[in-house]
């Protein structure tokens, strides 16, 4: 944000930052009261057990609280995730493009992921991009003996594989883990949760975050969802209060506050197809469907050049997807924010794309793909 | 904390907990304000670097930025200095009695220390005990090939190892971890941090607490000194936002809230002195003589019997040491609260110990040595 404050000539409170795939309703009037309320009981230890988070969670997803382990942000668990994976097989297939923090949490245990490419960007559609995984891995390999983390819905793309596909991978792999820091943002009767399956397969691991549907990135707080012997060997892994008390008490709000859910999924449903229709409309632009809150666009100038642009002279701050390594200077990725600052970006986009030379390259020239 | 209410009848909030070593002054009204401002800028990430908490730290230190990791509590930064110790050398030597989080922490990375024995308990005198570390362990081991990890000043005893004598062990080892979580409540001209010779050392790190001295332990707060290349290392092993945002600014106010420091010193002088007298002079009890906010008391009566009575009758709960494997049920650890709170402590102790029957162990008899 520094950055992109200093070359929009303002403070970074003063962007309007469409980059960080945050709702922009939250946080909720629940955490905040909740937060305030909990500073009273900071002189004491947080409970190492987190009872009450652990069981409003459970609780949430029809779970019994061992089966839940909360973290400081759903990037510590992907930490021990790692780890995990590191123990129990091979090496890793993850997906490109990806969360560049995959690489960094396999890394730190040693591994090297395999990524898989999404393929050609026609295929990247809803419930058919899936299909490629499988095929792109040489069949002498024994999948038992590796693990497949994977991001559903999938970022940056905001493409949903449905749980039957995702269970096609449980079933080959030897662990799977599935980051669905994004899931919460679909309504009930379209999410594709695989939390349901903990029970039966041992070696399922789902991540999920409270920070994203409850605008509170800043508070760390997340949580991963596996069988308690799974859970219980991280917590000997690190240390016993790995969550502040101030964000167990945000978390235990923000996920019994139904009235905030309905209203992000009444928001949403608007938003995503507002912004998606705008999107499309200029020239240029193409954006992926997405069932997310944010969108990969692909476009024909430089996202490097319209980012830069739209800092100068809008204060608007958009994704690049340069450290998404099969991405490169043709895509960026926006969030789906309020009514009237999606108009605001989609007018500054319209004034801005004209000015930009457009530069047409053919798949071969692309980056993606490598 | 829940088990001591329920025993003392009442709830949690209205114990009077001498257990936890915390001082009773925080948190401090600058911690308090800074964290309800920060609130606002929970919409967003956390800085990556934690560039201002960072400068704070490094200025209140002399040193620069660099040279600073935050951490989410010191137990987290445990973890990762754990995990450099079982790459950069074949085991490592702890003191016991010690924290048990050590033995988590180095059990996480496959290390099982090797404890030394603080010895017979008429050796746990200020810069007396550190003298028998090296005579207790065998010549013909090389230690440049193993790690230390020590506490100092030294929890549970409240014991201070001299600069000098911590130099010895550096010089000697392969690694020095020293964990000065208590280091803060000395006065500067009496202090014997090792933290101005990170530079000089490139295997020694210092890991310090936040949340002892500010009274915040539910907010998670600590940091490690060490040479930036470790720290650089140990960043790629976590997450990139270890820190909750609330918790940055409450590091950033409270390092530099001079005058809740200097109160603290003013405080803790005066309570120690009380609470020291106070307890010596009770039929029964011979506490140690403590540098820091708490005190290791050898009792004649049962520690656990004396506990549930403080509780049941009193409402105070004092720590058992069961957990430190070498003591057992012949000890008790208080914190130093308030003067009125101390006097009730005192009070109540004179009512009990007269009513339980006095245990009178010989040496050989005793848990501590084995």
């Amino acid at each position: 944000m520094a950055w992109a404050a200093r070359l929009a000539g303002c403070k970074p409170s003063e962007l309007l930052d469409f980059s960080a795939s945050i709702s922009p309703l939250g946080p909720p009037r629940s955490v905040r009261e909740a937060v305030q309320a909990a500073f009273s009981w900071v002189v004491a230890y947080p409970d190492t057990h987190y009872d009450e988070l652990r069981r409003a969670i459970a609780q949430h997803h029809g779970l019994t609280p061992e089966y839940v382990l909360p973290g400081n942000g759903a990037a510590e668990l992907l930490t021990w995730a790692a780890r995990e994976m590191s123990l129990q097989t091979r090496g890793c297939f993850s997906v490109t493009p990806g969360f560049s923090d995959y690489d960094r949490a396999l890394g730190a245990f040693g591994i090297k992921p395999t990524n898989i490419s999404l393929g050609n960007e026609e295929r990247w559609h809803l419930d058919t991009w899936d299909t490629n995984f499988l095929e792109h891995i040489p069949q002498e390999i024994k999948l038992r003996e590796f693990s497949f983390l994977l991001n559903n819905p999938h970022n940056p793309t905001g493409a949903l594989l449905s749980r039957e596909r995702v269970r096609s991978l449980i079933m080959a792999f030897g662990m799977v883990v599935v980051d669905e820091a994004f899931m919460d943002f679909l309504l009930p009767d379209r999410e594709q949760s695989v939390i349901e399956w903990v029970d039966e397969f041992p070696r399922l691991v789902v991540l999920r975050s409270l920070t994203k549907f409850y605008s509170m990135p800043g508070i760390r707080l997340g949580y991963a969802i596996a069988q308690p012997a799974t859970l219980q060997r991280w917590q000997q892994w690190r240390d016993p209060w790995a969550v502040n008390s101030l964000a167990a008490a945000a978390g235990v709000a923000a996920i019994q506050d139904v009235e905030f859910q309905q209203q992000t999924w009444r928001w949403l449903e608007h938003g995503n197809h507002q912004l998606y229709e705008g999107l499309a409309a200029l020239p240029g632009l193409s954006p992926l469907p997405s069932v997310a809150n944010f969108f990969l666009v692909k476009c024909e100038v430089s996202a490097t050049d319209l980012q830069r642009q739209l800092l100068k002279q809008h204060r608007l701050y958009i994704r690049d997807c340069i450290s998404f390594e099969t991405l490169g200077d043709r895509y960026f990725r926006v969030a789906v924010k309020s009514e009237a600052d999606n108009q605001r970006l989609l007018t500054a986009l319209a004034a801005i794309l004209p000015t930009l030379p457009r530069q047409n390259h053919s798949h071969e020239d692309s980056p993606h793909g490598r």
